[in-house]
């Protein structure tokens, strides 16, 4: 992949389409108090986490109370061809919620009910805007949880939309594995389901799954049903050190390959334990760390444990450290959902470009070691975590964002690192989507040929093209 | 759902295309030995497992041996409008390889090729005439298996044109989550790839997933990367007899809410394990029996053993039985696997009409039995078996094939089962597929509007309805 760096790349096309004075009245007129005009609601939603900037906001911000409320605003946009971004909490790193065609906003985060718990079946129906720690809020007391963890506290509408994963994933899967049936609002405003609350099921195309990942431009996502599973009835942590970021890949290659069923494995380099100490008042070795946790029965933990020891003794890992209290657990994790924004902090004023390749366990080190030298080399501040167990790792190159040439840095560094991801069976992300930011990156991954596919899928399913539109591919 | 039974679930509606002589012509040109007329041939490739019979078969077999005579084959037939089904070793239970709108077959029994192992990443690549037993004799030297086991010794692409799952899903998933990338042929006789052989992904629309399931109707199925596991350390089988087969299925949900990683969990009821125990020259006792397996470590297995023991002790199992060598295990899956064909047996000269039903774990109990009742009393010879640790069940109604008051009395059957699974939270399938046999479930399950999503998909993906039309849905 050596073509040049687009400018989509470094700021996205924009292209408004007109948003005519009838659709607001008729908005305002459905929606009343629900409908907002207002600049700083509309900048509110027109901007996201990632480090795109100068996006003109939507037009308006329809807060949606329920399903007929998605499907009255989505119709009456339909009916004026206006594009609609459905909005959840507004964590996208890649620019998802960017108005760059203009038009409405949906925000469906007043959509917070958890609709039903079915302890019995180990699944849950929530809607788009219940987030996830409210998910876990609302089933721990019946000894459940639901794993998929992606930092932020996101909206399900929006991690099943992404098809997110997270720290949680090395053992659960991801939302792909993790959503059941889902409740969809057409681009013609028409409402379907898709799945069942069975396990499994061979019954027609597979809906829920092209739902999942379809990044708002399929369908508005108006109701999920989740797999839940029991609470582990024994829960470690550990964090271990190592002399070099290849030694804690080889360690984390290794766990995988034999089989263990670590719940998480994640890890972060020593420039970004600095930043995590820094930010977190932590004390952890400046080093590369592996972040770990094992879920099971006592033995069945135990047992984990002691593999995992053994593997990473193999490979010179030290200071094998337990966090076994669940407030020991809790500070270690959330200093790992922090690394982001200690990684922001770090340097004032920043915006981080992520990038969010994912490759074959065994050309890890490879894919990891190429690209820290690859920043070194460059001179740019970055930070270095990564979901290792699944092969997945983020660089977040810290750029002062009205710098063009350091956003030029950037993206050279992400284009370098991507291009080895794919030349190594790799896909260019693994949990953030492509949005505005990755979709050179998908037509070099999927070739032309599978982007066609999509295109036509979209063009079948939102002639219009009213749905989130300029996101994944240009229609 | 009160509809009458459709002529269509009694015998499939066939309404032959013409397949133009300029088109055999071209074929006998392009592929030479490789394109056969012969009759026997033919009909060969014109039936399958199901119980539909009568539908003339294909007008020629194309055997492909690799990609490009598969995209040559389409191209050809796509220049004519001629319909291709694709034929692996023709399992199907549900007509999927009936040529009702004629056209020709297209058998890729010769692409068997392993294409490439990848031992470190615990994939491997195959081609679709590749059978089940196949990759697991190709992988199992370097420690490894594919879990997924439908009982037949099916090819992986059948398996994955259907989702198909079986025995091992209820710990391992199905086909959906164990096909990581794919290499298609498109309506159009192009090549296109989807996925990647990194864990997960999150960039574009999820083509993988939605070509898993799609029955042949979306694209032809030319290369398939699976996910391998390790072989685990420890495995051993269980048998456990129970009064009832409510007894049965209330072990089942409790290990299923428990938690235990069981690996296979099977259900036969006392009428089956007399049909096994004749076919099988086995001594297993009369009565519901579950056939069990577990996987992990030693101390795991242990553990996992000892938990269920209790759980069946609790619901008045008996017998509890230990199959440790290979030879016992074998001999027992084995037996279970033929439960079909030893139903099949029990009358000499039916067919089996064969339900697939999978409901939410706790409501498993009420679809069994109240299906069990009604078959009861309507003196129809059936079998019953059951992936019951995935919710799914599958009766096999035993008819004179001539009998049309046999086949009515099965498909009422038939329908009562499905809606009542449809009414519990369930499925009408959960891995047999669509095909023929159960387009009037589908759209009771999925509705009009994702059933009109489905089709506006194909209609999109293969505009002149040549990918093994009449199948899922009437396009």
């Amino acid at each position: 992949m050596n073509a040049p760096i687009t400018h989509a790349q470094l700021q996205p096309q924009v292209c408004l389409r007109a948003v005519p004075e009838a659709l607001l009245v008729a908005l305002r007129e459905r929606f009343g108090a629900q409908c907002s005009t207002a600049l700083v609601v509309r900048e509110q939603h027109g901007r996201d986490e990632s480090a795109f900037t100068h996006v003109p906001p939507p037009s308006a911000v329809v807060f949606a109370e329920n399903t007929a409320d998605v499907a009255d605003a989505v119709r009456l946009c339909a009916e004026h061809h206006v594009p609609v971004i459905p909005f959840g909490v507004g964590s996208s790193l890649e620019g998802h919620l960017l108005a760059i065609q203009g038009g409405i906003s949906l925000d469906v985060s007043r959509m917070n009910r958890i609709v039903s718990v079915n302890a019995e079946d180990l699944t849950v129906t929530v809607q788009p805007g219940v987030t996830r720690k409210a998910v876990n809020e609302a089933v721990k007391d019946q000894g459940l949880f639901f794993p998929i963890d992606p930092g932020a506290d996101a909206s399900i509408g929006g991690m099943t939309a992404t098809r997110a994963s997270g720290t949680n994933a090395v053992r659960y899967g991801t939302m792909r594995d993790n959503v059941l049936a889902l409740e969809v609002v057409t681009a013609s405003g028409q409402v379907i389901r898709t799945g069942t609350r069975a396990k499994k099921s061979s019954a027609g195309y597979d809906l829920t799954r092209l739902m999942v990942g379809s990044e708002g431009t399929l369908g508005v996502i108006t109701e999920i049903t989740l797999k839940l599973y029991p609470l582990p009835e024994a829960i470690s942590a550990a964090t271990c050190s190592f002399p070099s970021i290849e030694a804690a890949v080889r360690t984390t290659i290794e766990i995988i390959q034999m089989g263990v069923p670590i719940a998480r494995c994640e890890l972060l380099d020593d420039n970004t334990v600095r930043m995590v100490n820094a930010q977190s008042k932590l004390n952890l070795r400046e080093e590369a760390l592996l972040l770990m946790e094992f879920h099971g029965s006592p033995a069945s933990v135990e047992e984990q444990a002691q593999t995992v020891q053994a593997i990473a003794a193999d490979n010179g890992g030290q200071a094998f450290e337990w966090a076994t209290t669940p407030e020991a657990r809790t500070r270690l994790w959330t200093a790992r959902h922090n690394a982001y924004f200690a990684g922001i902090q770090s340097r004032p004023g920043c915006r981080a470009i992520t990038t969010d390749a994912c490759v074959p366990i065994s050309q890890l080190a490879n894919a990891i070691l190429a690209s820290v030298d690859e920043a070194k080399a460059s001179g740019l501040p970055y930070f270095l975590v990564g979901h290792v167990g699944d092969g997945n790792f983020h660089m977040g190159y810290l750029i002062d964002p009205d710098s063009s040439a350091e956003r030029q840095t950037a993206e050279t560094l992400n284009h370098q690192l991507v291009a080895r991801a794919l030349a190594l069976g790799g896909t260019c992300t693994g949990e953030h989507g492509v949005g505005l930011h990755k979709m050179g990156f998908l037509r070099e991954e999927a070739g032309d040929g599978a982007v066609a596919m999509m295109r036509a899928i979209k063009q079948a399913l939102d002639p219009h093209h009213i749905l989130n539109p300029g996101k994944i591919f240009i229609a």
